[in-house]
């Protein structure tokens, strides 16, 4: 099984196995990040970043490894978060194949794949990993966790888990629970993938992979992540130049927007790992932070102990829709805490944070700016 | 292949080869619909209806077809398209798998299904055979052609290429062109039936049928024909009961969302052929009105010379966004055409109009009356 670790990544290895929500206990995991910036003699100038499904710990340049990052634009000196003040920590998912323990990493048993041996896992059990990280570094209070999309659900799943650990919360399309139209598009993504015959129950390998199931999940992910608006500008009806047609192929490529697909497509297949992404798409699933509390989820997130809270979100967001950016904001206020929800009117749709930052930028920074 | 055809079908045998827009033509063909009520001594109360992708001609229930039709509550004595009032005809469209001739019929050549042989087939060539239909029952001019989604787009290449047939237009949830979201989305259902490796080029048969490919095609379809709004309501995160669920089958379906979208699929995999449904597909995104005039929607609409039109959509659909109606209505306007546009509140997307008769009901039946 391959895995893609950048090159500047750090590892925890956990002395103690991680216990997992649903049942069992990792042993002998570890957990990938990276820091920039410099601790405060005071300690409290500590920001976690949790990311969304398949980002790797990489979320900006550093002398380790120069490549940029895939929040480059936000991280860095001078930058919305600022690494002249704040000590930046990122961690990548639990589940996932870039670093951290997941599906595709050895089993301690018998060093083979875990595979779907992997146990059940929540997103709480992503939070309780970084909280592991947070530890071992010896920050007792971070000054804000910042979680975009998957990442803003462990976010809030850290919050309730693990009161008192930070003080401010910035959560950037992210929800408190999953509904039904992205439960929907999800099943149908991993429905893709589990169908492929070269996926073979987890068990496939470089030479039989499931190239075909991971192809149509990533497609129907771009779909999802982006907006109808913005491709109505970007796209339009334009078609592809005949040279970049197989006409032998009667239904083949034939606009602009399908080879996009096509290319996004390619470059994902293939570096990331198909039962990583069938864990990492069942947890989002599964979260709800009311679940305990009968499934209320303005209790759940009341329920959740910080200072400050930035809800964000864009109006074009199919996936993790605006209200439920709002629904976030408004139940940590009934909290007690000062939240506001801030939405954004981004055409990129749920992937807006990763590109539009002219609107995020100038939104983190003056939340981080005014802690 | 088989081919599903209700009981009161009638059949229009062309005498003449259908020429097809991108070249070739159909001979042999024939056109299946079914008709409503009374012809008036003026000859000036037909009303046309094209549907949808996927429904046959099958309207609403007749004394040769006593069983309820696709638009039952719509279509009847009494009803807003009064067949007290109204002779009504409705055509399955060209290229479908339920009456007219499409790539499951079997080619005068060799008496073999056309499969892949079928020529490349336009919205244009749809509306070009409904028009056969009217000609042989002798319609000189309908009193009005209603569209829905796809026939949406055929009803508006009918009204630009036989000007002087219509008098009026209801246009309900359809489209002026494809745009690129609605593009994406079909290219993956087509994409996901031609990689089940039983699509097999087109040459499946009933023991090895594309199930998975046209699953997948549908479920995709589910989720786009209806609204993230109505779900919330209608499924929450309710799980189904154990007695229901696979726990053999670590991703097998667990929310109520995914037995919807599993019984929705297996209702329609064996019923619509998988060749139909790629040639049906394709053309929408082929379907630009403006496509003579570089693409000039608005001129394109401009060019049709009716009376007075509706049209209509629903705050709620992506896959033909309300403000494609919009559009409809203002290029109708700029030639000439009293034209309306009629936004509905309809929490139930681009379906809407097959289950919220509440609000299309009185919006068609105004509309009418006032003929």
């Amino acid at each position: 099984m391959t895995e893609f670790i950048p090159p500047g990544t750090r590892f925890l290895q956990l002395e103690q196995p991680l216990p997992m929500k649903r049942g069992g206990a990792l042993r002998g995991a570890r957990i990938a990040y990276e820091t920039w910036g410099t601790r405060s003699a005071a300690g409290d100038n500590s920001i976690l970043i949790l990311t969304g499904l398949s980002p790797d710990a990489h979320a900006a340049s550093s002398e380790d490894d120069p490549s940029p990052g895939w929040w480059e634009a936000m991280v860095g000196p001078g930058k919305p978060i600022d690494t002249d003040r704040w000590h930046v920590v990122c961690v990548n998912t639990l589940g996932s194949c870039k670093g951290s323990t997941g599906p595709a990493s050895p089993s301690p048993e018998d060093g083979q794949p875990y595979r779907l041996r992997f146990p059940d896992m929540s997103i709480e059990d992503v939070a309780d990993a970084a909280v592991r990280v947070v530890d071992a570094l010896g920050i007792e209070r971070l000054a804000c966790v910042i979680g975009n999309s998957m990442g803003g659900m462990a976010a809030l799943a850290f919050l309730l888990r693990h009161p008192g650990r930070a003080r401010s919360h910035i959560n950037v399309s992210g929800a408190a629970q999953a509904l039904p139209f992205s439960i929907a598009i999800r099943s149908l993504q991993r429905e893709a993938i589990r169908l492929d015959p070269d996926w073979n129950g987890g068990h496939y390998d470089d030479a039989h992979y499931p190239e075909s199931g991971m192809r149509m999940a990533r497609k129907l992910g771009v779909i999802t992540y982006r907006s109808a608006l913005e491709w109505d500008g970007r796209f339009g009806r334009v078609r592809l130049d005949s040279d970049r047609r197989d006409d032998e192929d009667p239904f083949g490529l034939e606009f602009e927007v399908e080879s996009y697909l096509e290319a996004h497509a390619r470059r994902f297949v293939r570096n990331f790992d198909p039962n990583c992404y069938l864990y990492l798409s069942r947890c989002m699933d599964w979260f709800d932070i009311g679940e305990s509390l009968g499934g209320d989820t303005l209790a759940g997130l009341a329920a959740i102990r910080i200072e400050r809270a930035l809800a964000i979100g864009v109006h074009t967001d199919i996936l993790f829709p605006l209200q439920q950016q709002e629904e976030i904001a408004d139940g940590l206020r009934a909290g007690g805490c000062d939240a506001r929800f801030l939405p954004l009117p981004s055409p990129q749709g749920h992937d807006a944070f990763l590109v539009d930052f002219e609107r995020f930028g100038p939104a983190v920074r003056g939340f981080l700016d005014a802690l």
